[in-house]
């Protein structure tokens, strides 16, 4: 059997953290198992590299930003593997050139492209545990690339799917993924399965165990990924395409606190205004969620959307250029203290009976809904942020989900 | 003009450092010239990778510290790249992998093999400043390796002779190569020019401006080397293979303390004991420097000779090892606190007086002379560690060398 794991940079913040990854991945090799190790920087290395950079200059160019970033995960796997081989166990690091692991040429924001495996097949051939280096690829100009956000899960999940493997195990701090978040929500229960799809929905709508581009990237090539802890041996979550086990309603409660609802009020109705508002905040790589549309005053249009909170300054500008050119408005409202709060699960699709009951909960805990979205397996409703944890247990509650 | 310029540890050490190579390169660039920077790790950063590496397991393999050794240089090229960017001249920062830089497959003590040239060309016709990381290369197996010691200013004096630079200057934290090290003999002159050979000698026998691999591999290929200061715009010193100013008997004094003598008496004179000796020590790689053989009592032999202080050791273990097998021998003396005074200059070869002028003012200083040995271009004498720098200073003033 062919395993690939993936450990975070917590789980190799420090000496102790890697001998414990390093018995992790000697258990699974004595069993007679092919192991593949994808590691994130060490702890805040990533955090300690751009502070370096930052005091060479406000805007390092993205390209050496990634040849600095990339030193993190070197460093892990050089560790991993002496841990490794101290232990008794023959084990051998590569790197995004060693692997190689192709990317998209965009720096900071890379792609995963094409991953040749004759490099990690032979070294397994020869007994060996493979340490990888998340996070990283290189682009057609052999320049060091990342991935964003979450890409150690991507490289892992890529990596299976290339390699074929058995398993792909997703090391994080949590037993897996829980029902709501078990730090707000004492009662969560830990999931034993969840499909793509509601992950998914999961991992856009603030349930951070997994970033959604793996899930996508899973999805797409069938890989069967466990969510699990790195400290304890309890099974975790298996996220996979059907769910066996009897159909919940609803699967999870997700809570996403970083966001900003811009509302542009009072705008002219003239033909193509929303389209001209959403093209400009695309032109400034934007992305809006949640949008709403209504009728204004004196024919006029309200229009309000969502964005995350790292992008409301430039959505702000952006607007606010335009004013008075190809859009006319009479009021921008910018409201920042909001949460998004969403029900996930493939059961409701069925059941036209579960958004109700969603605002049902909110309103029993006395809280007013600002905005509603929904997809076939999503219900989200924006709400003030410092009422989202009251929302998130009473929606919790509501839907029975507890353990 | 194509001109490569290499930077030490110290010279990148912090922010400051760093924005001053990048004004020093910047500098050059604006002359109209090409420029390709070779840069070491930061500062101290190769004694923090080897203290996380023995935090992980006293031995760690030698394949993985390289692999955790050449995260420091890339560190260095990346920040160095952004400080120039920031001045506002394009910059790119390579490692082994994107040059590529071809070595041996020894890790932790390579040697350059091959430079492609075709990307720093590619670079530097954009016209960008190219930072390359020293020290490092990759090898057959697409491994990371070191070149060891002074191996920065191996890759800068390799790449000057891979793109036919037109120059290629070492940066150090002295003016240039003096006539005796400045912080003993405090009227040392800095020398103007000075020969390979000459410098070879220096460099072997404890002028440690220059790497002696560097210095070989300059001659070789015939890349005329200034060694200079990166603090200040002095002019340095010209390595070249002649040196056309009014040639000095003796160019420099030189003394090297990392030196351990070691005497084996009464070895039984059969045929082919001091061959045995040595090659039971080269199987060992000690090196061996400054041996003595002379007649010993009751027909058997004395040999002594020098090893460097830490293969000590290693040497003592290998003799007794063989003792009373393939050696036979009475009694074994080691000295460890003996130092190396040397004299090196390319006008000594046919200045017979040369070496006797040394004895008498090692003489006039009251120190006793341990072993001597002698090139066409250099006497060395052992003396008692503690009385080296009083010999330097007097064979300094005897030849007159002062500025």
């Amino acid at each position: 059997m062919l395993v690939v794991k993936k450990f975070g940079g917590t789980s190799v913040a420090d000496k102790d953290r890697i001998y414990n990854v390093a018995r992790r991945c000697i258990e699974e090799y004595k069993k007679g198992n092919q192991v593949v190790v994808v590691l994130s920087a060490m702890g805040k290395q990533t955090d300690v590299l751009i502070s370096m950079a930052k005091e060479i200059t406000p805007n390092p160019p993205k390209r050496e930003m990634d040849m600095l970033f990339t030193t993190g995960e070197q460093t892990s796997v050089a560790l991993a593997a002496m841990a490794i081989t101290e232990l008794g166990v023959p084990a051998v690091s590569l790197n995004a050139f060693q692997v190689p692991m192709n990317t998209t040429a965009v720096y900071g924001n890379a792609r995963l492209k094409r991953i040749d495996t004759e490099r990690i097949r032979y070294e397994l051939s020869n007994n060996k545990i493979v340490l990888v280096t998340g996070f990283q690829g290189i682009n057609q100009y052999n320049d060091y690339t990342t991935l964003g956000r979450g890409g150690s899960d991507t490289t892992a999940v890529a990596l299976a799917a290339a390699l074929h493997a058995d398993e792909c195990e997703i090391y994080t701090d949590v037993d897996g993924v829980f029902t709501a978040d078990p730090r707000i929500v004492k009662n969560a229960r830990k999931m034993d399965e969840i499909t793509y799809d509601e992950m998914l929905e999961l991992a856009s709508f603030g349930a951070g165990v997994l970033h959604n581009r793996s899930v996508e990237m899973a999805k797409k090539y069938g890989v069967q990924l466990v969510v699990r802890s790195s400290l304890n041996e309890n099974e975790g979550t298996i996220v996979k395409e059907d769910v066996k086990m009897e159909k919940m309603l609803v699967s999870g409660v997700a809570c996403d606190k970083n966001v900003t609802q811009i509302a542009v009020l009072g705008l002219k109705d003239k033909p193509g205004v929303a389209f001209k508002l959403f093209q400009h905040l695309a032109n400034h790589n934007v992305n809006v969620d949640m949008i709403l549309q209504s009728v204004g005053r004196d024919g006029t249009k309200d229009i309000s959307f969502t964005v995350t909170e790292d992008m409301t300054d430039t959505a702000i500008d952006t607007i606010k250029r335009h004013e008075g050119k190809s859009l006319e408005y009479q009021e921008l409202n910018v409201t920042r203290d909001v949460a998004k709060v969403s029900i996930v699960g493939a059961g409701m699709m069925s059941n036209p009976g579960v958004a109700a009951k969603m605002f049902e909960a909110i309103y029993d805990a006395n809280i007013n809904i600002m905005q509603i979205s929904t997809s076939e397996i999503r219900v989200t409703v924006l709400i003030d942020e410092k009422y989202s944890e009251r929302a998130l247990i009473s929606v919790h509650d509501a839907f029975g989900l507890a353990g």
